[in-house]
């Protein structure tokens, strides 16, 4: 990913949720939550877990860049992170930094930290474009669209159906990340596992100090919270793709149903003419990426003994391009919706058009479909309400 | 796939379950059940519906080799198996055959079906596999395991903790799985998915009929159910890969501490002292396959309009590979763990030789490992009793 | 897949060089082909070697039923298969059989034969969808068309060049596949690759008796020649697709320019004015699946010491399956190019439309259109020539 | 990807050579290149020409955050640049800037030029590795080794014949590239394709400035070249896992017949005994990033008319990533087999202690093993010469 790029391929806030900043926030996080919680089960002093947190809470005063450079060579970032946050605290203090734990008990809680931050931002961008979708539908609930099925004209529904349609969608893919989110799992037992050293107390107030769910076993090899963090990621970019391909072909020259309106993009210097619709087709873009990384993330789940050799590592920069990648892809729908100026006359003579020569078309008959967008615009509202 | 490597990729019950014959049953179960909605809705006479279940409950009266020879031209089968079916009943009751309904609604409601139906051939081999991993937890609750990071030996666990973990991930992924079965929907709203010349009271009815859940909205082209099963499915895959990785891990002639003990397999001919773990390997085969399919069936979600033209039907053979190396995967680990003897005397030795190079490994101590894998196999208690 | 689905996603002749019965065929004709070998080395008579090939040759005289039965026990269908026709061809005859062999020398040379087979299938296919671009090509050199970019009317052009480059590419996955196809080795080693019991000349005379290609060392681990195969295949199906997703969309119903004329296939019983170009929508399905399988033998390329443990199985029902796969794709495509029929009138007419309010495009130049379309046939009868 | 994870998946010289520097060095390259070629072909004067060199071989002095800023919404960065490096050269030599030339065709020869330097990168990196791999053919030669397969001992091999096999493969790998880079092509065609307002002279002389290939057409839709990309460098990386999973297998304490020693890593603070092989591991958990992305640049293939609306965007950071990951690969793997240790007295040891329990292994026969590490060596030595 570069600079010149980033605008397309890291947009929304995703990116920031996930950057080199964010993982040493996150790792900190994680060892000075650890040291709390070491604390109240009794295993270290409560000033040095207090040290511990005022560290971690101060990344300017640690030697950062001594970690990148050492993290390459330790296999993760952890160990040379443990070593400048016991210098750091000193001597005292210095037991209470990573109690019990092993490196990846640090980096696994920390992805799931960062996961959770940047499913946040995608969950907003999200909303904003299932609200936009909702709008649609009710402005448009009984203008007439030709239907296509297979790229051919089929028989008359609504841009209010179609529309609830995305709401739907984009409303399922929400609830999809959220259930992963509120399951996300801290991870903690130590060089193997066992939680030698330490027990299940100071796991369950790791996990509490920072919000997330504990199991009864660490999950160090068995990584089912990266599987469904994947799937549902995979989900929404799905989501965002088949409504960015709906704008994309709507806004056809031929079309001409729909069009995205913005001062700032779609125009053609050499073609004044042309009006791209730069934001679905960036959505489009950045959801293709997604269904190789998730393959990435399935197929690192054959993970070796108590620690695997690869498959681990694998998955890091991964799962961090597929927040990213959906991320931008969400914010990218949410802007192609915010500004798309539908034209409903144009539909209404398409139909019309078509209704001439389909005779099943002709009385232009659209069944159900204001009262199923109405029945998904009320499931919406729901959703909203329910997590307001 | 060929008769010749069946036996290895098309283990199990899955493959039955989504075979040639089961998409003619499931597909004649969905026009059957509609044409009862049909008549619960009073769109259709019942006598005629009654009809129609009498002649989609004997597939072998109807001329489905003319359906397998107009399949493919007619771009679904569905076309055709109508035809056929209005030829069968009679012109009175040929009104009572798919009404109102478009060829995407039967072939997805199928899908679901046999979905349904592979799904539970598939749990029932991950819940003998867990079954017997929780055996072995219970066995060898205690037995010293030297557990093993990057490949290397690092500081001892127990065999019973290891196989905790393996109960608890193949227990992961049966919970997946239920949450998607659970939430399986019929598939109905007609050409554009209007539910023109029906209404939503025939949809419910049909997923009444067939057990399904229902939806404000078709999903023609909002494919979450197929990213829901994909997603389940991949996990399951992983699961049993990282169990199976574990037990060609352990059963290296270097290594020793399981082996599989099979009367038919694992014999070398060329070398009789080779005792090659054929079911675990040939899970971890079969599990591979999954990852690619997960990404086709993700990257099939953008979807044109009101049907994709392509994208749809890629998920065919596809969701139904995915559901054979699945099940094959999970067939193959459930007869690997059915048969693993385990060598507590090698771990033994091999962490007292480890203990006495590492320091931190002296007093064998394993930490909670006992308290875990209890947890652990109380867990698994109550999912298999809440599963009775 | 089932033989409901066959006739879309099992077309044309590359699954039946795939079949269990070509899995058979394959695998004696390795086994036959070593005897002689063997022979031809000085290491078995020449009668036995006669014995082997005998029996190689009547496939219905052997009990392939046990072979088929014991194949998943023994891990690979090659054991017991050994065991069958050491039986048939007696005790004398029975030590030329699999001399110095390894179960994988035979998979693996026998999967080169059946890719070989299979291309050789596939290759026709997109040989006919050459000719048929090709002919588009020339019959519509100078037929204007509005040319589209990002699905937006941009500047014209000429449909000869859009059909010359469906040539170019068609030809260009041609001559990789060629390549792949010319360079196919040979797989002889041993059990653990060190030519025990034999020596190179058996393993090249066995190049020779298949007309494979040799390689200084067996690949057991090393897998180019099935990533080669990989990229190859991946390669036509991205240009199968490419080419079908412009008849899908050129053959919209407010694009009108181009529909698939068969007397078979495309109508619509519920929509007879609908024209569903199912060939290209099948070419596209069938083409999407590709890219999954491609990654699933990139990942099988991980492969542990002398022989892998599930990763080498992984490939042989995958490979299959995108041989099929491409070869569906490649079918299908070469039978909506062979139907399409070409409006140049609406094309004509669109660019008029167009050139109204475009500015660039008001004296419809196409540029160098025609002369690049030339040079683009030009090479095309080159390579046809020099394949003939 | 962040700065904190660079040191393991940013390794090596790739990541600069598709840094966001080199995307500008690139386009401006490309456009100079053009600005001669159009010169060249007396389209443009030779000193507005000129000009446009200098400007681009000065990026400092270019408003290049501008560009940066309205990349996302134009689309793709070129009309930005176009327009500030017209705005930079002047009125006068602005008509020499971008001649008859659209946004495609600088990206997509800018991408060649980028792919061209970071496999020169890549494969200095795999000619070390391979480098390696043949100075440990050559010490250890004879020295036998116990081969495995299925993960079981089998019979003896030589470990001079599997690094012989390693060696093999990373030659193998770095043919394929060469063939891919010495296959590059411009891209040249303008809006639409039809060297409207330049010719074929023109592009033919962009590709002599640049040392590209020509093609008789664009291949803006024909995606062959990119597919060629994704093909050698999955190839590539998958060589380079299955060289890592044997250093990672061979490095287990259980075997310990090689083993890497670097004073820079593997250690393990809580276990001083451990000596992870952590070049290895990263260069596995490199590669297995790669078969996902190659399967995203595959499914891109699939690009409608002359533009494609996202597939073609998606490519973009797809294959920066793919080249970054695979050289980092490269990279890891170099430096491993720069610092193995292998252990010939230990590898004699257990493969004694194996002939003792395996008949056929009695005699520690390896074969043909010298004979063929010879052969492979011979050509090693012949590939080496002729890319001196």
């Amino acid at each position: 990913m570069t600079g010149l790029l980033d605008g397309t391929f890291a947009r929304g806030g995703a990116s920031a949720a996930v950057s080199g900043d964010a993982w040493f926030r996150s790792l900190l996080a994680v060892e000075a939550a650890l040291a709390r919680a070491a604390a109240r089960a009794g295993l270290v002093p409560t000033t040095a877990a207090d040290a511990v947190t005022a560290a971690c809470a101060d990344p300017g005063r640690l030697d950062l860049a001594t970690v990148v450079a050492r993290a390459a060579d330790a296999g993760n970032p952890v160990p040379p992170l443990v070593r400048v946050l016991r210098d750091a605290v000193g001597p005292d203090a210095a037991r209470a930094v990573h109690v019990a734990a092993t490196s990846q008990d640090v980096v696994d809680t920390a992805l799931m930290l960062m996961s959770r931050a940047a499913i946040a931002v995608i969950d907003a961008d999200l909303a904003a474009a299932a609200q936009s979708a909702a709008g649609l539908a009710r402005t448009h609930r009984d203008d007439v669209l030709m239907g296509r099925t297979l790229m051919q004209q089929a028989l008359p529904t609504t841009f209010g159906l179609k529309a609830a349609g995305w709401t739907a969608g984009l409303d399922g893919a929400r609830t999809r990340l959220a259930e992963v989110v509120a399951s996300l799992p801290v991870q903690y037992g130590g060089a193997v596992g066992t939680l030698a050293g330490a027990g299940p107390l100071v796991r369950d107030a790791l996990a509490e100090e920072l919000g997330l769910e504990t199991t009864a076993l660490p999950w160090h090899t068995v990584r089912l919270p990266i599987a469904d963090l994947a799937g549902a990621l995979g989900a929404a970019a799905g989501v965002v793709a088949t409504v960015a391909v709906d704008v994309v072909l709507l806004a056809q020259t031929e079309v001409g149903e729909v069009g995205e309106v913005s001062e700032l993009r779609g125009g053609s210097s050499a073609m004044p003419h042309k009006n791209n619709p730069v934001a679905a087709i960036s959505a489009r873009a950045c959801a293709r990426r997604a269904p190789g990384m998730v393959a990435t993330l399935f197929a690192a789940m054959e993970q070796e003994h108590e620690r695997a050799a690869g498959a681990w590592h694998s998955e890091w920069p991964t799962l961090a391009d597929l927040l990213v990648t959906v991320g931008s892809a969400a914010s990218w729908l949410a802007e192609s919706l915010a500004c798309l100026r539908v034209d409903p006359a144009r539909m209404a003579a398409t139909a019309e058009a078509a209704a001439q020569v389909i005779p099943a078309a002709a009385g232009l008959d659209v069944g159900e479909a204001g009262a199923q967008a109405d029945a998904a615009l009320a499931e919406h509202a729901q959703l909203v309400e329910g997590g307001a």
